[in-house]
């Protein structure tokens, strides 16, 4: 008897904290009898390849959004489009709500990573289903004909998870709420962005054109992954990012490693001595002044930081590294910091196309990942300054023959336009408050509370243009492949995604 | 006419030393009426694709150098194959002289280096031809219908120059002096490589196998390019060869630099800060014992390098490059010591095809040139050892995951099995003096001696198993791209090669 009601207690503990609400089975009910039409319809939109430079088919996207959302009875469906000619359109559309007071506009972006279709399994613009991750034994099987899904198998395709994902979860939420009855309290807007992946250097325009069609009390971003342990997870901020790409010069022509080897600089063992200056044993960038510009952290996300389950073991183990990169740092600690990273790195050949030569270039491209305090043109400077330092003087253009005879050491450096600051919202705001209890509704787990994201999204145009609040709710599988070949999708990912932008659309 | 006489003395003192003969003037005026036939026969040769693994084509080339070679009456022609069953077989044929005392091999190989097609303006297998050298406005011209070719155009091909050039210099030298009705004093046998740069692994296996069918005084080696100056140039020994591939490893997958920069150990970092560590800032090799083996130059090599033209001031403008990587060596002097060169480094993706990754490998393919003295295994083993002294565990294969967790810094080494030694012949044996003046009455400018070439051929084994002395007699342009892509070969070099290998097969 005693047993039983202390196991009561825990049983009504653990509902009145982390219960899942009827909402949230009405949402997943609707959703599980419609597995199949939801599939169908994200495959053909991933079939369209999504590459911010290549218009037409980003027109295609563009057109393919616009009907998802006619088909569901969105209002007021339309392109925004910048001056630019050509520049990807963001595509708007609208649901307003008689009686309410505030507006939540839903951000995702349709856009997606540039891809080297030689590193992909299967093509990364045909949709594949396998039942498990690639690289765990999962195997390839067609598409159901039913709504049968199991919600381990994943979709492989670029934009599966970032973040052709999140405007199918955001459409499909909406969607479930309409046909279930279900009323929300909040107007609806909806905001897919179209060069996102390209730095979104168009989308301050945007948002400046339509200032008044875009009034909002909150932007919801869904993009990102969750935990790495698989909770939910809620992020207040985002780190801004810069790039440089970096070009070293040897030879004008390759030249026989024999017959010169010795003599003539290998622009190779150039780049890699300019590279490895740049960080030291303990994994801290040495070029001067990185770290000075970051703004501390405040004692509120000091401490949500600390409620942050620790995932290091987790992660070290999954990708069978060891130890961080900055050493003492864990994970969240790292991504509080400003970073510089090496995309890549290339020169001449390797492997069977490998041969016996000096090569005539070497080039790398770098990522820095800023935090708040951090303004990316000065960031990107202090690396020029850097290379400056090492004696290089530095170019925009491939050299000519006087540069060449005038200078020792030439780099082209082009400092990427397509950068921005970090972004954070505080956690304490009324309406933050009501966000994280509409996820926290959706879930049995303690959601996790993240004071930024380690990833970037160029949210501070939104603050600048539109003085309006972001947060950013993630629903993708934290392995998804984002960024690199293989880019995927976990079905439970997904239908757990749309079950989350449906509760934030009813939230309170 | 004291000043008349003066001008007669400088003639003749100049027609003393360094006419050309008469024989080079009948081999000249036979080629100049043949210029078309030649070029057409080169052109069918260059188009057959030449990548040593490449084992259908390379029979496809075998069968058309026997072919040429019965065309013009050579005697005994045949596949010499090793046991290893698709390698490349080498050529063979003989031109017994009657009362002949001695025996020349010429030596030419018709396989040549990958190719990266993506990088060559024409297709590496589709002989074009250019009326200068491509980067120095060069014109794309149809091959001729007459025997109306300019000295200065070149054929762009794989294999134009190293060493298929050397191949139909060969035998065009041979068909001059047949159809002229010069007769040769030596015995003249002809051996043609198919996997000279696929580092000659079964070389050694058919020098042994024909012993006596190799028989030989000395073997000419026709491959490598003349000197920069333009002069012709003989070579007394070659540097030996040796390979490292290196992979360094991050996380398992390709991270987005976001979500774990900072924290993620980066590959391309650990590798650039590897390869840096490998030369000081004077050019210098730091790993332990490199320089250690190094036989030094004997007198007569310290003399021929004193009187070989300097050819830095113009290398160094041709080539936009200033100063010689290793501080105080001019290019004789570094090419007389043992070199450490990065062939290719890759990680992950540069320009339009990079994306915010953490890369998971970075590779680097290490070429090791070595001097007499050096061992090419002990000198692969110099390397391995620094790159264990860094931290790095060595394995030969992708990681296991117990690999991974095991040790900190993994490192996959395959150390290949294709080097070998450099070779030296004396200077001073009569059979060099023949080939010295042999060569001289080819040209009026003053033949240039060097001790070693830059470039690497697999001497040693020659010496080995046949103990037979071995002269390299290069013909090609300096600039002719050899190894890299858009070889080409300036018609004039082609002619003159011709000529010198004439002399060479009528020599005293």
């Amino acid at each position: 008897m005693k047993r039983c009601t202390l196991f009561l207690i825990v049983l009504i503990q653990c509902c009145t904290v982390f219960a899942q609400s009827t909402q949230t089975l009405t949402v997943r009910s609707y959703r599980s009898q419609h597995n199949k039409a939801v599939t169908e319809e994200f495959v053909n939109f991933l079939s369209i390849p999504n590459v911010a430079s290549d218009t037409g088919n980003i027109q295609k996207n563009a057109a393919f959004v616009m009907q998802m959302m006619q088909k569901r009875g969105i209002a007021n469906v339309q392109l925004l489009s910048p001056g630019q000619a050509g520049a990807p359109p963001a595509v708007y559309g609208e649901a307003m709500v008689i009686g309410a007071r505030q507006t939540l506009i839903f951000y995702a972006h349709y856009d997606g990573q540039p891809v080297n279709p030689a590193q992909w399994k299967y093509g990364p613009f045909t949709p594949v289903l396998l039942t498990a991750r690639m690289d765990e034994g999962g195997m390839y099987i067609p598409f159901p004909g039913s709504n049968e899904y199991d919600s381990s198998w994943r979709i492989y395709a670029r934009g599966a998870s970032d973040d052709k994902g999140g405007v199918i979860a955001i459409l499909d939420a909406y969607e479930a709420i309409v046909k279930t009855g279900l009323q929300p309290k909040y107007n609806i807007k909806f905001f897919f962005e179209g060069e996102e992946e390209a730095g979104s250097t168009n989308l301050g325009e945007i948002l400046q054109k339509y200032t008044s069609l875009l009034q909002s009390d909150l932007w919801i971003i869904c993009d990102g992954p969750v935990h790495q342990s698989g909770k939910k997870q809620i992020t207040f901020g985002v780190r801004g990012d810069a790039h440089l790409d970096l070009t070293v010069y040897g030879p004008k022509r390759p030249l026989h490693s024999g017959h010169y080897g010795n003599w003539a600089p290998n622009p190779a063992l150039m780049l890699a001595k300019l590279l490895a200056g740049m960080k030291d044993e303990n994994g801290r960038v040495t070029i001067k002044g990185f770290y000075d510009d970051v703004q501390p952290l405040s004692a509120a996300e000091k401490k949500a930081l600390l409620e942050v389950p620790p995932a290091d073991a987790q992660m070290e183990e999954e990708l069978g590294i060891q130890g961080s990169e900055m050493k003492g740092k864990n994970l969240t600690a790292a991504i509080n910091l400003p970073s510089l990273n090496i995309n890549g790195m290339q020169s001449a050949n390797i492997g069977k196309m490998a041969s016996n030569v000096i090569p005539a270039t070497a080039s790398a491209v770098l990522d820095l990942r800023l935090v708040p305090g951090n303004d990316w043109q000065r960031q990107q400077q202090k690396v020029i300054a850097y290379i400056k330092q090492k004696g290089y003087t530095v170019i925009d253009h491939d050299p000519a023959d006087d540069e060449r005879k005038q200078y020792g050491r030439l780099i082209k450096i082009v400092a990427g336009d397509d950068g921005y600051n970090a972004q954070r919202t505080s956690m304490d705001l009324p309406i933050a408050q009501n966000v994280i209890r509409a996820v926290q509704s959706t879930t049995a787990e303690k959601v996790v509370l993240q004071p930024t994201m380690g990833g970037s999204l160029p949210l501070y145009v939104i603050e600048k243009y539109l003085h309006a609040k972001t947060i950013t709710v993630s629903i993708a599988n934290h392995d998804n492949n984002q960024h690199a070949e293989n880019e995927n999708i976990r079905m439970l990912n997904l239908w757990n995604g749309i079950e989350t932008m449906a509760a934030l659309m009813m939230m309170q």
